[in-house]
């Protein structure tokens, strides 16, 4: 089984990312029940706006496309800005919004029998809002979204440190984590042996 | 398999209710799978607020509390008031909240293994917001959500008729209720034969 | 100059509650200011479901209308349940989208010139969340809602303490309390002074 | 006085975008009442993600930020994607995040005495939570936000035309979009009269 951790940090490689860190504590997760993860940090690519799979010259979407329709597990992880989800994050949406006409070979949208959970990280509040509204419009493609699929981080109320910046709460956002990777590996294992049939 | 819907109406019986009438469409989708579906209307019930199961005094949510884990699908169905969950639909989550910590003989939740959806109505604006709100807020319980598990209807933008006062539109809810029907009674099914295991 | 607090706490009195005693904070700056300071418990009052004004039948629902409309500030304070404002406050809000249609002596919406903040609690994340979903419904009503007119308290990641049960946090709660208290008064002056006009 | 629109399409110039249409109602009116209104089409600009005013290197978004300085109203316009302001809007709210540090002569932060509005399009739903998150964000910021300064457009439930391609509701739109002309033109002038003072 696949997994792709979406990393919608507004930061480019190499400068460190707390999204990464801790999406990455389920991706190690998720490597320990055998899955394959890859990880995509989307501010590293050049992804126009639009909500068309392809807008060619340069975009380089279709790529992250077939990495997204390779995986049956999808981790989108944001960070918490203005108490929304990332703007790279929306940016990941609104080109994914176009798998919704996009069928396979039994009629089924795409995103029919796969997964999806939502990591969140910031300094302050937020994390169940971005939750929401990440896992809603995933809903809306197509994801299945399990049981308790998520972990966030962060520390109210007001400014104070970042994730790497501190040890408050990390034991808490372990510990969901590792229910996330359990339980996207579990729901997509159900799905892939007892899948959503096409409907007659 | 066994289905409750919950209809969170502001009006008590036997007013007629727009989002009793939408949840019934999906109702009967679900009755034509074989599913035994039946019907709360909350506002029927008094129901005080709280985060505990039993306030005792004249709480019916006890009952209701059973009704929920006697069945594998929810159907939670909202109008929109100010473009949220109506008051009756945050007091059932409220009460659900509970549920956090009550766990199955194998110590896991006892929302896991078990599937939701969201059926909307409102005669303006704000159905997916709606749905994001109650979807998240029934995942963090620990529901599983399966793609495209919802349905709504209404019709901006500002004030208009309501669900049963016009046709406007019916052919695209009544289409998204039955695959929402379809994607609960599929992913439960899933999770029946191959349920998501206590943690080790 | 008046100021009422709708506490939207789900507990009644006499159970202490921590909504209460952060709003409490902003309603001793108010008075600093020479603002005559009321404070209505919901949660004491018999509030059915509704979006009229009068439901007639013990509805406890008209005093607190009419104590709304002696004030030119409202302060909103809500506990965060789910991520979301609690049932009390979506309760509040239902009630008072009847106002819509409630005009002053020159047809304007009842809200106009008047101007609410909102307080928020809760022992994990979702404050902004909650603060936006308030204020959006009283901007919808007609109410102005001057810039950083709020305040909450939260301590992420996970369950924790109460606002009551700890210090942490406590100052940053209390400097934005001061502020909303400060820009409350503000705005309600300059509008009091330099009304919006009735369109013509 | 002066108003700026921020157009927050996911399209460039010259493809025509039912969001400017519909914020240009807004800034007509806007003009009849003597202000100068100016358009920025964020999709034209360079704008890359971060949350500092100047990223250097080719951004364009500090000459943005100065038009944002040099206006005492903000007409802040997105369409609606999944549901939620587009990623070019949630782009600008990262940008405009800088702000929350930058401040007047006074020591206030410099949105203060600014007053900002919501004009959303889209072809189903969303509308009065897209007005939500971005209120909610420019009040964090520090824009006062006059009550009903909000108009939209949208047609549920379900895919349909967009507003440059029917003529349904287009008078409700400009009727809303005519009030919240009004209400930021009066609020600004009370708080250009009767400004926030600084904290003392």
């Amino acid at each position: 089984m696949r997994a792709l951790i979406l990393n919608c940090s507004l930061k480019k490689s190499p400068e460190p990312s707390n999204t990464q860190r801790l999406a990455d504590l389920v991706g190690t997760e998720l490597g320990r029940l055998s899955v394959d993860v890859r990880t995509i940090r989307l501010a590293d690519h050049d992804i126009p706006p639009g909500v068309r799979t392809d807008l060619g010259d340069g975009d380089e979407w279709p790529r992250i496309h077939r990495e997204i329709l390779d995986s049956e597990i999808l981790v989108f992880a944001s960070p918490t800005w203005l108490g929304h989800p990332s703007s790279v994050a929306q940016r990941a949406l609104e080109r994914m919004d176009a798998m919704l006409s996009e069928t396979d070979g039994e009629g089924r949208p795409v995103a029919y029998n796969r997964v999806a959970g939502v990591v969140v990280t910031g300094n302050e509040d937020g994390a169940h809002h971005v939750i929401s509204e990440i896992s809603g419009a995933l809903g809306d493609i197509g994801y299945t979204v399990p049981g308790q699929a998520w972990t966030y981080w962060n520390m109210g109320p007001g400014p104070g440190p970042d994730y790497s910046e501190t040890e408050h709460g990390h034991d808490f956002s372990a510990k969901t984590g590792k229910s996330m990777a359990h339980n996207l590996f579990s729901v997509a294992s159900a799905l892939r042996k007892v899948p959503i049939p096409a409907q007659s």
